[in-house]
């Protein structure tokens, strides 16, 4: 369905902060938000008495178009829980032929993506980074860095989020904090 | 169309350049590509004895998906032809349904843009700016600046150019060289 009245739209992103100053929408998720993401659940426990934020999305005004494409930028805080970093919750999209683009803008991490049929793959994010998300994919995205995390994505309009496959049953790759860096290990729990 | 062997790609650029390291297409476009686009054609024909690069597209390896998003970079070199600035030729989707997003990464520029119906707009493009174009508007872009104009571009796979009405007609705006900055003027020679 072709919108023949949807009009240029125009937002602006500090590039360094990814901050939308008008941003229509901004998505918090704190500690408690996504308490059983994380492995270690005493260190959990210890850190939800300060509920840190763990990530923000900032989303400008979006088309009218049905056809349309959303963007939004995502800040990653820099932290760890036990010995996992701060990393988003990660979804599937509802529609599996829409996909993903995320342009990294600053900070350096890690997107953790998989299939429902079990595949994997792991890929870096440091600024200038564009990882291309196709649409059976979950992604989610890891801070491996000691400053926030910011990048830009873009998605079609009727993607849709499945958000409870992941909650259900985890990622298979776990992103840990390693003496010499990240290290990728096979997730214990994946169901 | 699912495909589902597809994969995740990546590729990275030069925030600052523009430049795609391993960019699987560029396209260069010099004046000799597009010497009708300019007014001053006195002015033209002088500079074609040099010939210079109006701008660049560079694109990472695409999807194979037929649902997926092509991405790329431009890069407007600064310059003027006439009381012109560098621009790109601008085109129009072949479906009317697919949309464009730029985001400005580097230089100082003008978004151009008009559809079938007469309808024009032009929006400012700097670092960090996000440009939403609905699937029916037109697009040119113009280096107001003194430095490359730097953006990066997202567009679904099938949305398809149409270059030649805007060859046949021009855009219904110019951007001119004024004292004070860029200069929006009626084109008096828009058919």
């Amino acid at each position: 369905m072709i919108d023949k009245f949807a009009l240029p739209q125009l937002a602006q992103i500090n590039l360094a902060t990814g901050v939308i100053s008008v941003a229509e929408q901004v998505i918090i998720r704190k500690l408690s938000d996504m308490p059983a993401y994380y492995q270690d659940q005493s260190a959990v426990r210890e850190l939800l008495k300060t509920d840190p934020i763990i990530y923000s999305v900032y989303m400008p005004k979006q088309p009218s178009e049905v056809t349309g494409m959303y963007t939004a930028t995502s800040v990653i805080e820099p932290g760890q829980i036990g010995n996992e970093f701060y990393m988003t919750k990660g979804h599937f999209h509802l529609d599996e032929s829409a996909p993903e683009v995320y342009l990294t803008l600053s900070g350096e991490g890690l997107l953790v993506m998989q299939t429902h049929s079990g595949q994997s793959q792991v890929q870096d994010m440091k600024p200038g980074t564009v990882s291309y998300i196709p649409g059976d994919w979950a992604h989610r995205t890891v801070n491996a860095g000691k400053t926030p995390l910011v990048f830009f994505a873009i998605w079609p309009v009727d993607a849709g989020h499945d958000y409870d496959s992941i909650d259900d049953m985890g990622f298979n790759r776990l992103v840990l904090v390693g003496d010499d860096g990240p290290h990728i290990v096979v997730n214990p729990h994946f169901e």
